[in-house]
């Protein structure tokens, strides 16, 4: 076939020339330095906010009134950033990579590291990622989850799958898992090296009541609202859900072959959700979740006879940065006084996405083992 | 089961109290005008730049620094919008719904109207979005692809799908058709409606030579590079992604059950890949493409020989307002001239997603009728 130049110069109709040499940013570097970039000609003060960093990195201007600044070397990992500009949060314009969240949407940069990292894409067979939309009864809006199958998912295996339901944090969509935490990266690596049994992972949208997340409704400090959050998101997952993904996929109706795990919000999801119904999940997980509450007796009333036989893993971690520390270890102490078996992790780290995609990795391969 | 409040007192601890009210923008009213605000204590001038207006929107600054101001009434559509502050693009940091775009990612306002709105959410049955992800050894990059499948999708039905190759514009990423274009609600109502076929959708990545969207590429200018482009998407579309697509999915191998229609440059890679090939494709469409070179005849030397018996539609379409107009119609008169079968429509509008919705809605329900 011929490829005529005049049908180029045709379609060369789409660009428009920039008026000047675009601007790039971020500009990561091969020492893992990174140099941000952002035109404000007649703010006063810029900075880059990084997740997990405490101290803000200081950028200055130019007289093409061009602010920027190179960071140290950092970690290969992916980070959520902001420019604050005059104190106000402002995504990276020149950025294409966003951290979708449904109050403080941010932009990522990349630092590439070895391919050992989990959420870096190898040469492995992959997964795909199946996005679901319904009507919510229990709720009472349009909503979607989504759902990880496994490289070379097969619907017609004689053996269902296992799958877990892992859960996001506080203000983020339901595309969290995998959009900020490469979930299915994460699994695709896991099974391409025998460390995770191959499953499915649904990621289903965390709020029972979706107002907790308008912008201004401070929700957190309405014990009812709250209440009402967790019950029927709980409500939800298990009866609209649960039913939806069995009669979609190959799945296990076992609670044997079901886990429940999530970050943050979606960890207290998680252990309300999991540990309250044992007729349903095995294996739990909690990510620097609330947790550790004197009351958790009233709670979890049958938790302590029913864990030894039902519970097959009880998995928790959080960060020593992270402010949740405290009543995750207090839940602990609970859990060890009621003799109730369980795993606690306490890592380095504060309340960032660098520490759940770990956790992830960490979480995943201790799943649906025959011994426990 | 008990939900203790002491439980919730502890949840409490995610919620980081508000400094202050926080702002809200957009604030949609219900007279369909729209609110803007944005703090920029030390900016001289902000504006809302919106999709398909030329005139922009000026907002005003307070004592507080906040700059607002409010729109006349719009027609309920989405419209990408960014603040211009001090002559930079930004995108509103309030605002949670962003239009993905590799070079040029805009925050979105979403003005709601009649359910009869193509786009609209209704209450009739939904179908999925599946994410595939995959190695091009053609290109040589990891890449991605969606595929829609419509409500009930059978994978075993007894007769095979028809599918339907959609394809985004420059700067688009392969979530361009779903995420802006909200193709897959749109195919979910004319489906509903009896209005299209039900069909699966396949949004692969548009980019045969990926560098032409790095931030200075100007690529355009460059025929040899821009060839390349054209050549290994349709190559890649063919041997990598059509295959892949015909082992998961239950969808016709028949070309009178293939059809192919993109925007703006994926317009001129359905004319290209399909006109080219209507081996494989008898259904083409091309939504303010480029077109209309006098050498056409070298690009498409069997085309007038061929369409008659294999092609069963050409629609094209473009806006009046679109500097693209004038090729479009050098094009159409070459089909003219050729005796090549057309439909051609010329709309309203300029180069934008509230033109691409519409033309979808249109050009859908057309597809894989017998009678042609």
């Amino acid at each position: 076939m011929r490829f005529s130049l005049a049908f180029l110069a045709v379609i060369a109709a789409f660009a428009q020339p920039p008026a000047q040499q675009r601007l790039v940013s971020p500009e990561v570097h091969t020492d893992r330095t990174v140099t941000f970039r952002f035109r404000a000609p007649n703010a006063q003060k810029v900075e880059v906010a990084r997740e997990g960093l405490t101290q803000r990195l200081a950028l200055t201007k130019d007289d093409q009134g061009v602010w920027s600044g190179t960071s140290e070397a950092w970690e290969p990992d992916l980070y959520g950033y902001s420019f604050i500009v005059d104190g106000v949060p402002q995504m990276d314009p020149l950025d294409s990579k966003i951290k979708p969240n449904l109050l403080n949407p941010q932009s990522v940069v990349h630092i590439p590291g070895s391919s050992d990292l989990p959420w870096e894409i190898r040469n492995v067979p992959r997964g795909s990622v199946h996005h679901h939309f319904y009507h919510s009864t229990i709720i009472g809006d349009d909503r979607d989850f989504y759902v990880y199958t496994p490289p070379n998912y097969d619907g017609q295996a004689k053996t269902p799958y296992p799958v877990l339901f892992l859960l996001h944090g506080f203000s983020d969509d339901a595309s969290g898992w995998t959009a900020v935490g490469r979930a299915h990266v994460i699994f695709d690596n896991l099974i391409a090296s025998g460390k995770a049994k191959p499953m499915l992972v649904v990621m289903p949208l965390g709020y029972g009541a979706p107002e907790i997340v308008a912008p201004n409704a401070n929700a957190f400090r309405d014990p009812e609202l709250m209440r009402r959050n967790y019950e029927r998101f709980r409500d939800a997952t298990l009866n609209e859900v649960m039913p939806a993904v069995e009669k979609t996929y190959n799945v296990s109706k076992d609670r044997t072959q079901r886990a429940i795990a999530g970050l943050s919000m979606g960890g207290a999801e998680s252990l309300f959700t999991g540990l309250g119904r044992l007729d349903r999940f095995a294996w739990v997980g909690a990510f620097s979740a609330g947790g550790g509450a004197p009351e958790y007796d009233k709670t979890y009333p049958n938790l302590k006879s029913e864990a030894g036989e039902k519970l097959k893993l009880l998995w928790m971690a959080c960060g020593t940065e992270d402010r949740l520390i405290e009543p995750n270890r207090k839940f602990v102490d609970w859990l060890k006084s009621n003799d109730i078996r369980h795993t606690w992790v306490e890592t380095p780290g504060a309340h960032t996405w660098m520490v759940w995609r770990r956790y992830l990795a960490e979480f995943a391969p201790l799943l649906f083992r025959t011994a426990s």
